[in-house]
């Protein structure tokens, strides 16, 4: 339970509100700020404007999974009006409040470094990262619908990185009957591929095996779909890249050699908003209950 | 090969473009109708107008997946004008012709029975059923993906019927991390849903176990899905009808209810024509071979 805790929440999306119904039930009280074209009510969260919310109760901050922008503003769905979170704001808040978001960038860090608050970055965790990896795939399963004339099924694919996401990629679409390739290029990666019934690829020679490739889709978040592996690749291959922006193909020289290739945005909030939005309300709800305990042992 | 077998295609989709292909790879002769806006030339197929095509020497008539309409008509994507198959044309065919349709209709079976002519429904074929369910599945997934805010995986899944698609469905879903149920009544059908793994349901117990399902996925055509099974589900159930046309749903109920239900269309060709044809594709050049070898010894 999160009794009397004292929570604002800033922006988002409807992944948003599944946090506020998880944190509402364990009575935590919520300050709504950018939600004012929110229908829906919740008992234990209120909608505030930022410029009438007392900052110095606060026990956490959360934003949404972009955080802020670099100029400090953070997206509001259910609300036309800029909402900012600045330096000020944040020194009002008392010293052990921790500011909760899915990834930050050097406007986030800049201002906890000055006013020396705590940030977690909820996509730095394996645990969200593995669940999410639930949705990115199955929104990269539609995309490969989508945008293919072609069945999954019977597809010669393959899947660079056994990461947190790459695994999932890989499994998933073994599962609905693709014909399977993973390149890394780490011993047990490439062991892990093996024991999956999949083919391991060495990464250095990906140029080699991508001839007769209908699928290729990428999760190393450097330059490793270069123009010489798309040179090698048939015109008819789709390349979906799910590694964070700015991906790791050379999207130019695919759309000059006619290549269809396709930085994936943020699959889990548009296809399962609901399931995303329960990922972090429920890693949320057990940071939030970890950090009061925390708390109550320093006070004693 | 079918080196020198005349052969009409008459009208139909992307997925008529495969089966042109296959068979004049083969070198069969091909007069194809309602094509006269296809940019791709084949070697060995001729666009003609209906009216200038000497149905005398056909061996065979190919229509589309759908066969006609009531009234005779026949769909052309790729023309302006309307073409119907007659019966005084199919007169004209020599007596050994065969005329390939997906399905048939009350006109299509008047007109051949008045001629005398053979008429084979590839969609009753169970090769072609099962290697359909394929792009069927795949069409599901995605409309099961685009219609919820939830992953497949983790959801509460019924599928009604164990045939040739509901097994591809149970797996397919299963295989996505849903929690699946199948309904079937069948004893074996019963059994080999225990073998794979997943939880039978007597189909007419479907009332008693829909209380918590999040998709409901029908293969049964006929009305299974009736208005006191909609009434037990919970209202946030996306069900999705893919037997044959009017269904197996009680539409008008579950829009009442606020139910959402879908009678899905012809997936195989919207979300992989290339697939679809090439399963066409391969049986009609199969039975094609297998008509001409039969013609031969029986001219012995």
């Amino acid at each position: 339970m999160l009794t009397g805790v004292k929570i604002a929440v800033i922006g988002g999306d409807a992944r948003q509100l599944e946090i506020v119904r998880k944190l509402t039930e364990q009575h935590a009280l919520l300050s709504l700020i950018g939600f004012e074209q929110l229908d829906h009510a919740f008992t234990g969260a209120t909608k505030e404007k930022i410029e009438g919310v007392d900052f110095s109760k606060m026990d956490a901050i959360i934003l949404p999974v972009k955080g802020t922008n670099l100029d400090g503003q953070v997206d509001t769905i259910f609300s036309n009006e800029e909402v900012f979170l600045t330096e000020e704001l944040l020194q009002k808040t008392p010293a052990h409040c921790i500011v909760y978001s899915g990834i930050t960038n050097s406007y986030l860090d800049s201002i906890i470094s000055k006013t020396n608050r705590s940030l977690v970055q909820l996509f730095n965790r394996d645990d969200v990262a593995i669940l999410n990896s639930i949705p990115t795939v199955e929104g990269t399963i539609m995309m490969a619908i989508q945008h293919t004339d072609t069945t999954i099924h019977g597809s010669k694919l393959i899947v660079l990185g056994l990461g947190r996401v790459g695994m999932s990629v890989a499994r998933t679409f073994h599962a609905l009957g693709a014909k399977v390739k993973v390149a890394a290029n780490q011993s047990d990666h490439i062991a892990r591929i093996i024991e999956m019934g999949l083919i391991p690829v060495q990464l250095e020679d990906l140029e080699k095996t991508v001839g007769d490739i209908d699928i290729c889709i990428n999760t190393i978040p450097h330059l490793v779909v270069t123009s010489n592996v798309i040179e090698k690749m048939p015109l008819h291959t789709l390349i979906i890249d799910l590694a964070s922006k700015p991906g790791g193909t050379d999207f130019p020289y695919a759309e000059k050699r006619g290549v269809k290739a396709l930085l994936a945005p943020s699959l889990p909030g548009i296809v399962a908003p609901k399931t995303a939005g329960n990922i972090l309300a429920d890693v949320l709800s057990q940071l939030l209950q970890e950090g009061l305990q925390k708390g109550k042992e320093q006070s004693k």
